[in-house]
């Protein structure tokens, strides 16, 4: 690739970043059987002695950087790669001719066999021998290291094919400067991961992948450019016009509202008590979308009701007056739990029992939530909105909305999410107190193209305009009930679509924190009128992009912040 | 239960069955082990030998009944049964006081081990030994036989948990007076098998498994009830209202129209050539779905485009005249083809690669199956549609039109089988051709609801007004550009809601060829009108049941019909 190229994709986390490329490599292949090398056996030992030697200086490296139970980990791990045995079955293959890698790869796999062999401990230690094996191959093949440094000299351009949660669950925010993947769309893993960050971004990017390690690439999150090698003074205008930006995001403060005074609560989508730092800091006024599964998932049974009220009720405490939008348990599909089983195998577990549709099978489940949620909203000075995921139908939002009547909370409302219950939403407007519309499910349904799946990211775009009729209809649902209702779902971070939603009658938005001066700057640059223009402009349009393309054009104010 | 009981279910394919009442179990459980029997053990051997001789009868009387090479596989199948060796077999564990159904299990299990390490020949012989396996053991412990009967005294009334195509594949229609399973619902394989053999079918029925084998049952298929050894006067009754209505269907010939002169093609759903014949019995005025799949699903590589031409030319010429509506290779999510993979895992199916999606990552697939069309669709006396599945975007349809006409195809169109689609139908009919509504995968992405997961059934129904208004939008959107708008999916073939289609908007109806005579009939005693004012009401309803409730009550000419 021409190093001095410009590669283009979809921006999805606004902002600038400039570092050398880190490419993300998923595995190390396996040398090729039978690879031989040239030149002297010596000095093809020396080269996988130096190899092992270096793995295991710079765990031990790592170990005494982290201290604690990691330095004994990764202090075992070192002693490991320097394991006398390996090094002899290593050389032993390189005196018959075979290529180091190769030879590595082999020697440890006869190792990695007896331990698994052992079972117990001993087997759990294989994970750590291919840690070191792959580290070493890497090493002798001129491959980037497997997995996200933990160390750099500067913050890196993290380049990938996509990002999975494994891949970013340790990832150092400071060592960062942006995400380039070459799959994946607005509502892809990495591009939610990226705006929950505030690390800029862009998905969709051919040819991301073939970047060299190292080169230094120029990030454009908001229009998606990702520039290698760029003059010094390119460099400069980005990253000077993106700090300009930031200031005056910082400059945009208070409730959120249009440049004529028309009021958009800015809420913060939280996945618990430990996201509401970020959310007070970025100036939420309230919480739109408080996800309870984190008390549910990754244990063997349901979370006591204690143990609930007690979560629900930090979140109600840092809100006084506020909004504060829970919703309750959504279970299966890409979140199962182990004691709430489906009713049978789920070829689809998208379509299948999740969210609410769960509740009806275990309505003790619902009924331990209720409970909780309303002895923690009992006495709280925050306003408690109870809301349902997955809901399809007029009967079972009128069963939620009773259960949760009947519990003492006084406001329940549904997601929309479900094609049908945006396009009935002036029927369920009359038996709900308030909605929320979920765009990323919403899109995914209306589509029919999967959120995960890479081969259709292209129509998982909340920008299609049956999305915005969808969400229309859900507004104007609203409106002639005389309820609200919010965005909670990716689609408000983006401060275009934030105006536009505004446009179409949305009453407040939600999102990931870091999101919320970018909307609240968007929002305090047009009046409600140029809202809805540019709803209007992207509704006429004929898809995603000139739909956006549309809006941007009523919308005159984004050139200030750079959109 | 109650043996003069009457369940109740949903009725999915009209008509009334009565008969005995065989429940297909799906494969019969292990005898536990250590289970003994009382009592003498010459006794318990003798009835261990009668079992295995009765199964080796059978499977002999079969054969020779079959003839052919069918003779010769059960005659050698009858042959193991009469095996000495596993005569000893059971009966030394009889006489160490096993008992008999534990024993053979046993005794099979050491020969099955025998065979299975045997390898080739042998080894796929297993299968017909565990069948005899389990036909004995039924016969010891009083279960029913594994499987579906291929002889009967009198038609019987197949009941089972759900109806799996492995289960129907040797279905002979002659044996069979009536389907009820206990899971499914309108869409389900057994509601589709059941339509298009015209047996009267009732789904959903809570209770059904626990019928006695052997109770006579009343099936109808009409209203869902299913009354279990029924005086003889109801049967009469309700078989004599049955044989009137086919009387009337019989009357009903020529093509579709309401009673006041308002046309309404009715069209053939077929699989393959195999199913013209039953089309053109039941007076098919054209074929509004001709699925291609049957060429491309169970082989190797893709079909060559000589034998595809050959196929469709089969199709065409059976209607001078008549409209014949192609869909393009529905690959991909149920119907994964080895020769087309996915890009990549698909954790939702349904949601990922399928249909027109996997032309756009195989445009040499489409445009053989353009090429074969184009050549089989010149010199036709038919007149030929070509459509595509899966359509989410305009861009898609203007890609596959542009395709159709470039190959030669002058009718090209689209499926409206996604809510983005029918939401911007407006659009998409300025540029295609036609429209034709595939109402079961519709519901299914509306109401977000796996067509094929029993725990979401009730969700899975086209009457559910959600989708009516997408069938409403997506008839306005082609009238408004003077195109048609036919409906092909399951939604057709029920009579009650044909109606409303064509109140709708709908302009032709496409179905298994069973259900064409009772549409046609409940057209032609209906005005346009009334089919309008049935569409209004059940689109006012709140609920699916509601919507049909209120559809019926417009719509007094049904009573005629037993609907």
């Amino acid at each position: 690739m021409d190093t001095a190229a410009v590669l283009r994709g979809s921006g999805v986390s606004p902002g600038a970043g400039y570092g050398p490329v880190h490419l993300l490599v998923g595995s190390i292949p396996e040398p090729a059987p039978g690879s031989r090398y040239q030149g002297e056996a010596a000095a093809e030992r020396k080269r996988a002695a130096d190899a092992l030697e270096r793995v295991a200086d710079d765990l031990e490296a790592r170990g005494a950087k982290a201290g604690g139970a990691a330095q004994d980990v990764l202090g075992a791990q070192a002693m490991m790669a320097r394991d006398p045995g390996l090094e002899v079955g290593v050389a032993e293959r390189i005196d018959e001719g075979v290529a180091a890698p190769r030879a590595v790869f082999e020697a440890f796999g006869k190792y990695r066999d007896l331990l698994a062999a052992a079972g117990g401990y001993l087997a759990e230690r294989v994970a750590d021998l291919d840690d070191i094996r792959d580290r070493t191959i890497a090493l002798l093949t001129g491959l980037p290291m497997p997995g996200v440094p933990d160390s750099a000299a500067e913050p890196y351009v993290l380049v990938a094919k996509d990002l999975a949660p494994a891949d970013t669950a340790l990832l150092n925010r400071d060592l960062v400067a942006a995400f380039v993947t070459e799959d994946g769309g607005p509502t892809s893993h990495t591009a939610i991961l990226a705006r929950a960050m505030g690390v800029p971004a862009v998905v969709g990017c051919a040819g991301a992948t073939s970047i060299g390690q190292g080169t230094w690439a120029l990030v454009d999150g908001a229009s998606g450019s990702v520039r290698l090698s760029p003059p010094r003074a390119d460099v400069d205008a980005l990253l000077g016009a993106a700090a300009a930006r930031e200031a005056a995001l910082s400059a945009s403060t208070g409730p959120g509202t249009t440049s004529d005074g028309h009021a958009v609560p800015l809420l913060a989508n939280i996945g618990g008590p430990k996201d509401l730092e970020s959310a007070l800091a970025h100036g939420a006024e309230g919480v739109g979308l408080f996800r309870t599964e984190f008390l549910f998932l990754d244990r063997a049974d349901a979370p006591s009701e204690e143990e609930q009220e007690a979560a629900y009720r930090a979140v109600f405490d840092a809100f006084p007056g506020g909004r504060v939008v829970v919703r309750t348990l959504d279970a299966g599909a890409d979140k199962p739990l182990a004691f709430l089983p489906p009713s049978g195998e789920e070829p689809n577990p998208a379509l299948g029992e999740r969210g609410l549709r769960m509740f009806r099978k275990y309505p003790e489940m619902m009924e331990s939530q209720l409970g909780a949620l309303a002895r923690a909203a009992a006495g709280t000075a925050a306003l408690p909105y109870v809301m349902a995921p997955m809901v399809a139908t007029v009967e079972e939002a009128s069963w939620f909305v009773s259960a949760c009547h009947d519990a003492g909370l006084d406001t329940a409302g549904i997601m929309i999410e479900i094609p049908s219950a945006a396009l009935r939403a002036h029927q369920l407007a009359t038996v709900v107190d308030f909605f929320s519309i979920g765009t990323n499910d919403l899109t995914q349904y209306a589509l029919a193209a999967d959120r995960q799946v890479s081969g259709v990211a292209d129509l998982q775009d909340p920008w299609h305009p049956a999305v915005l009729d969808l969400i229309a209809l859900a507004a104007d649902g609203a409106a002639g009930a005389g309820k609200s209702c919010g965005v909670c779902g990716e689609a408000g971070a983006d401060p275009v679509l934030a105006c536009v939603l505004v446009g179409l009658g949305v009453t407040s938005l939600s999102m990931g924190s870091p999101a919320l001066p970018w909307v609240r700057a968007a929002l305090g640059r047009h009046t409600l009128e140029q809202c809805r223009t540019a709803a209007v402009a992207a509704r006429g349009a004929l898809s995603a992009s000139t739909a956006k393309d549309a809006a941007r054009a009523e919308l005159p104010g984004l050139a200030d912040l750079g959109l």
